[in-house]
């Protein structure tokens, strides 16, 4: 199944526009995981297992694992085998490179751990993408405007946002996505502008701030498909530290949810 | 020692600037390693047996490690632990995310494995570098103009990259290097004038075609300290395919730093 299909069922299935982002940092896990023998794979499982019904989708952020050496390793091979299948689960990875390098990007990330999306920095222009066309059942989210203050170093300068979705909308709706913080709901609408038809991955609601109704205004492509996704992570995952955190992560996650369909009915 | 006073060391003895990249792609190994428990690490040591006195510094590539799944991440890991200490390694991983994120990355990259410098993407602005700063042993090689043919799509456009270059200016070049491709050598020239002081590494000679005179002339700092290291793969690590692939490496490294050596003399 591609990450579109997988996209549509779970969004209809759990009335969820929901990503879970696992953004599970080893030294924040709760108190009680210590003497598992993978923490974070633990942790991912448990919130997994809690929240599974409720959301449109996973991410898992590629820093967190790498940060954990052999344990995170394993724990962000082993995460995917607990996902149900028919959810799509996301690589946060944001990889640009070109030619052979990007190649080596997906085959690890698309094929040898087989995620359904990765996130890509399109700096280094299409030379990044071409080698990634060739997996046509995955999505691709390309960085487009990032939620961060500083996103107006680059991002924001000489309209660079506007340029890169001018860019993507030339490839298609079909495999390339864009990650588009909530922290600028105006901009997510120029964006959408340019992008009717594509997936937007919104990362910046939450802890970072964003103001959730103006986004999801701004951000919905049609009635029948809004075409994009809420990320929230810490605000999710680390909403309880203690005993109880698989319990919160689905509370939050029930709030979040709800707080999006509120919004898409009114 | 920061990487600075380790390149400062192998530049003068060796007297030599070149950067051989460990791009390890297992799929390429010589066929000879194919029963070795780890071919890429197996490759890395005798690539690093035979060019060591000849080198000013290793570049290993994240994405050909990470391609080849456990094996890779192993060769990775241990890969650090055949390098004499005095030579500096950097690990070619192009990152560039935020805040908790990119201090994931450096606890991954710079402490965990410790190398001495890694590459960042800088599309993301300042919140890119500042989790970095604390690292002021490692040298953090920033994306400013790529030697791919796509980098006029951005890197190009508006003359990013000269925004680029005047942004890490302030920052410093004690901490902060400039990923400068070799396929534009009058480009290089102009990130030369922005940023005096600060280390290049530069990428695109031989497979993708730099000229190397040009190359050199634009890039050199100082008569004192030319302040770059040029970079090839490929070129010298896949120089045979055979059995003496380790002495094609040896002579193709040999090559390129007299050539470089040539150039700087005349």
């Amino acid at each position: 199944m591609s990450f579109w299909d997988k996209y549509s069922h779970t969004t209809k299935l759990h009335d969820s526009y929901v990503c879970v982002g696992l953004d599970s940092d080893i030294a924040k896990l709760p108190g009680l995981l210590e003497f598992e023998q993978n923490p974070i794979l633990k942790f991912n499982e448990e919130i997994v297992r809690a929240t599974r019904n409720k959301v449109a989708c996973y991410k898992l952020n590629l820093a967190f694992y790498l940060a954990a050496g052999k344990t995170g390793y394993e724990a962000l091979e082993r995460t995917l085998g607990v996902m149900p299948s028919y959810i799509p689960v996301i690589l946060d990875c944001k990889v640009g490179d070109i030619g052979n390098t990007m190649s080596a990007y997906a085959k690890a990330f698309l094929k040898e751990m087989p995620f359904d999306a990765i996130t890509v920095n399109p700096l280094m222009g299409g030379d990044v993408l071409d080698p990634l066309a060739g997996f046509d059942q995955a999505m691709k989210f390309v960085l487009t405007l990032t939620s961060n203050p500083s996103s107006k170093d680059f991002l924001l300068r000489n309209n660079l946002y506007l340029d890169i979705a001018k860019w993507l909308e030339k490839r298609g709706h079909e495999q390339w996505g864009a990650v588009v913080g909530a922290t600028n709901p105006k901009a997510i609408r120029s964006v959408r502008w340019i992008l009717p038809k594509s997936l937007f991955l919104i990362p910046g609601v939450g802890v970072q701030g964003g103001d959730l109704e103006q986004v999801v205004q701004y951000a919905t492509a049609s009635a029948e498909s809004p075409c994009f996704l809420v990320n929230s992570s810490r605000g999710i995952i680390f909403a309880s530290r203690g005993d109880d955190f698989a319990e919160a992560a689905l509370n939050a996650t029930e709030d979040l949810r709800l707080a999006i369909n509120n919004i898409l009915d009114s």
